[in-house]
């Protein structure tokens, strides 16, 4: 075999139903066709996948990747992606988080690791460039994130990095979430849960090889560039001061900051939730990812009071909306608690928070009363309430037992909830209210793993002009968030390039968010893998991971009429501000995007020549 | 007297009448107000000005000045100002341009020339880093501006730099320009005439000093900064291979393409006149101005047919626009055969293009026939009419000879014609739309030159996003062509801005069009010349400038009336394209722009609170 650069093509299978562990690699063309990471992940996921599978039934597979740019000098690379048949959605299941663990990964030699089977007992995987070893891990379960980390990088030195469930994997919540060096989540679609279902509480890798490169000095000057560009980007100042928490006062002037499950979407307390008050009071520092500029993140601390102690890496603004507005709760205090308090427990915040927001929307309209709710007063804004409800969850007690299902099941169990569940095929929707946002409506209804806002990822929408929205789709009306025209072009595009930036293991919004131009994550790619490739090319190959991730959900049991909305974003007017009497007509949308992807508006799947073009069997 | 950099303060005075030459100094204050070049243009223009002066009397000065950060390493420096009373407009003229003039002035030692009077017999100006002469010019006296330049570096060598005027300017065309380099025009409001009356053929200048700069490592640093910042803007590609040409596609969709006077926004033959077509069939090779990296100036040659040995650097958007489609003409030949020529005759192809157009308007109406026209044929798109049309108006013959007045004088000859003589306060208007273009036509109705696009230049209108808009103007509508929202603060800020970068002497393509930070502006504007700086202050200076611009305008008989827009745009609907049935509400954007300026609506003075906090005496 010739020699391969960025993505050598080797991943670790590890069946811990039986204790065994080999290296494989993976041939180029895949790579070729599915880049990396995300990518590879779903081919992966392909080969094994029946519609029958539990997701918590040791064929499940969990599989973790981390793609060709991760480990290098590219700006932002620190991403690595885990896939599985997802508990919450019963369809693809996958995630991506940042931390060090990747880079470390790719430094062990490795490009992925694939799990199967179930151990007996809890274990750990331990990985360095000289060795895999599954180690017992009983001393470790039942422990907090927080103290999983500690407890290893204290076995394995500081420079371990540590992939940990808590409580609430361990207990199969449907929304666990997998932690990377403690704070920051792969949170969504229940990854967490398969991984405790398998016993397997972390996975620590330490690692001390070069990732290799095709063109180092090629690789080092576009690097600089990219830096660059960052740097001068608009919003970056903004930014790399706020972080995602600069979002908080935008949504709530535009009115689309989700209040009371969704119900509107300005939010009274919005400035004292902002990421601006949050600055001024709170951030201690600000934080850089894996080689990354922006600095995006940041250090918080409550320093007086009830909440006094809490220390954490965030909060993103994810968590400011559903443990803030989303649940009528205009204190930041209780935010950092409860956002230390999710990542400790191992719990995404956005179906944690959208399940309390549903529970207290099924309360205040008389569905449940303080009986159901084990004595709880889930009046809206009751911080002390939801801090016991959020433990009651991880641990799976009384009623937080059935909000561990996520709200598609527990609407099951309250009659006349159904209307409040506010899911995407099973998943919780996240914080925009879409109503004022078109494309993230679309983008919710077409996301491969169910509400979620990452797929699409479509800030085009409103960070975009409507001279760019006229070059790219066709339309000025593309950059109107309240028009339909141009959308499914939007979403389309947008799908395909964060299938590449996913599956390469960049970052969204070092790369989409501040408008890096995608001819330089081509040259990039190019420079770190050898392989010749333009933009087009490298878009191609993301149109070929969103159908390869259509085709995984198709034989796992999607239909087309998945594809839609709750009726609240679809039936409902927006009661208030500048998207007032808006709804979403998803339909239309819809069915010009099914035209764009060339798919069938009856079965789902894309048509012969779409998968033709594509390289892809049915 | 303490070290002073960048703008050092020296200017020239120099009375053709008498043929004496001083030099001056300006008090370092002026300038920490006024900041340099247009800016510094407008404080010395209304020391002498008065309502009687005639526009090509001797006591109306013509003064030629560049800013702080000509000659040095900032990008895209190369811009002087000139200005004077027009005689187009009878207001405050003055235009700028590009070429490599500027920069030799600044490298002569020199920030500014003030030109009085009037000479018995032609003469031009020569200037180095030693000495200054007025020299005799009668050989060039009637010579084209091509053949003017040629013979003027045969004598004073290829580093000799070269303004000068031609026919149209020694023949008082009202609309005559001032060329820098053969083909680089300070084209608007008739200063050619103006320099032309007073019997001044060129100023040629050669120095060899370095400008000098307060902090020469922060400069460099800068630049290098400022220069990524350029090349990673998201319009840069496409800038940087066609220049301004590449609106005239963009304009065509966006149905805001002039087209037969304005009739219209969608043009047939767009295609054919496009930057595309002209890259494709044309261009010989890309141009950059001083220090710039957008090189988005082009040469451009024809090889065979009619026009063959046709070669300029050239042509710009505006002239595609009025040698093209407000003419209903669709061939690139000819357009750049008249480019040609306009630059050699020295005549501004916007003024002369409108007026042709309105010209063929009244003719295609019947206000006119072949006999008021001396026999030529004035159809749309009838391009040898065209051709012997633009010499006649140079040369001031039979019917050219009411052209070379301006449609508005013009208009007052030609019975029932006022309604096609598309002009703001004199000037012709620009190649825009403004139905379609709200933020256009408020920048056209407040410019201080008259029908001027390049006062506001509001190009955050399309190019910025909304949430960009919502951030700097309160309203995501800002970003929308359609509405009035938003509109006047963008164009408030917008001038106030734009006033900064012509003083500096930096171009707005590339500072402005490119979205660089105005952060990075006040960086360079404080490294160069040493003064403590920030944006906030530098735009309280560009609001100084606008304001002083206003006085001097009430001081020449500007009322506030003039405010406005011809007819056509406010009154007759937009008949086709996306914007069909627009017009522009002038009055409403008007009366919350003269709010936003403290401006009086009665009197158009800004009240006595305004001129205090920035210093200006009534």
């Amino acid at each position: 075999m010739s020699e391969r650069f960025g993505w050598t093509g080797k991943i670790l299978k590890v069946d811990l139903s039986v204790g065994a562990i080999r290296a494989e690699e993976i041939d180029p063309s895949i790579q070729g066709h599915f880049i990396g990471g995300r990518g590879i992940n779903a081919w992966i996921l392909r080969q094994g996948l029946t519609g029958s599978i539990d997701p918590f039934g040791p064929e499940n597979p969990l599989v973790f990747g981390a793609g060709p740019l991760v480990g290098t000098l590219i700006p932002a690379n620190g991403r690595f992606n885990v896939s599985s048949r997802s508990p919450l959605t019963t369809l693809l299941g996958d995630a991506n988080a940042a931390g060090l663990w990747a880079p470390l990964l790719k430094r062990a030699g490795l490009d992925g690791i694939v799990f199967r089977g179930i151990s007996e007992r809890p274990v750990y995987l331990f990985v360095t460039e000289e060795r895999a070893e599954i180690r017992d891990a009983s001393h470790l379960w039942g422990k907090t994130v927080s103290e999983t980390d500690q407890e290893l990088r204290r076995e394995h030195g500081q420079r371990a990095h540590v992939l940990s469930i808590g409580p609430a994997g361990e207990n199969l919540v449907r929304f666990a979430s997998i932690m990377s060096d403690v704070d920051r989540a792969a949170g969504r679609t229940g990854n967490g849960a398969v991984m405790g279902s398998k016993r397997l509480k972390a996975i620590v890798v330490c690692g001390k090889l070069k990732v290799p490169v095709a063109d180092p000095d090629k690789v080092h000057s576009l690097a600089q560039e990219i830096k660059a560009a960052m740097l001068s980007a608009p919003s970056y100042k903004t930014r790399s001061q706020l972080g995602t928490p600069m979002v908080i006062l935008l949504y709530n002037q535009m009115g689309v900051l989700p209040v009371k499950n969704h119900q509107t979407g300005i939010f009274e307390g919005a400035e004292r939730i902002s990421g601006e008050h949050l600055k001024e009071k709170y951030v201690t520092r600000l934080k850089s990812c894996y080689c990354c500029p922006v600095h995006c993140s940041r250090y918080s601390e409550v320093r007086e009071g009830k909440y006094a102690g809490t220390r954490l890496e965030g909060p993103e603004f994810e968590t400011l909306c559903f443990m803030g507005s989303n649940i009528g709760q205009d204190e930041l205090e209780p935010i950092l608690y409860l956002n230390r308090r999710l990542n400790d427990l191992g719990m995404d915040s956005i179906s944690t928070g959208g399940t309390i927001a549903y529970a207290m929307e099924c309360y205040e309209r008389g569905l449940i009363g303080q009986k159901e709710v084990d004595g709880l007063d889930l009046t809206w804004g009751n911080t002390d309430a939801v801090i016991q409800l959020v433990d009651r969850i991880a641990y799976r007690q009384g009623f937080g037992n059935l909000l561990a299902e996520g709200v598609r099941l527990a609407a099951t169990k309250i009659r006349g909830s159904d209307r409040y569940a506010l899911h995407v095929k099973g998943m919780e929707v996240p914080g925009q209210e879409v109503r004022g946002l078109k494309a993230w409506g679309l983008g919710w209804a077409t996301a491969s793993r169910g509400g979620d806002h990452c797929r699409a990822f479509p800030v085009m929408e409103t960070i975009w002009s409507p001279q760019q929205a006229l070059a790219f789709f066709g339309t000025e009306k593309a950059a109107d968030r309240f028009a339909y025209e141009g959308k499914p072009a939007m979403v389309k595009w947008a799908e395909d390039l964060g299938a590449v930036i996913d599956s390469l293991g960049l970052c969204k919004i070092a790369y989409v968010s501040l408008g890096i131009s995608p001819d330089l994550i081509a040259s990039a790619y190019q420079a770190v893998t050898g392989v010749k490739s333009d933009v087009n090319q490298l878009l191609k190959a993301g149109e070929r991971i969103n159908n390869l991730e259509r085709l995984v959900n198709l034989k796992l049991g999607l239909t087309p009429s998945m594809d839609t909305l709750p009726a609240r974003f679809v039936e409902e007017p927006l009661p208030e501000g500048p998207g007032k009497g808006e709804v979403v007509k998803i339909r239309q949308m819809i069915e010009e995007y099914y035209r764009l992807r060339k798919w069938d508006l009856a079965t789902g799947y894309p048509d012969d020549a779409k998968l033709k073009e594509l390289s892809l069997a049915r």
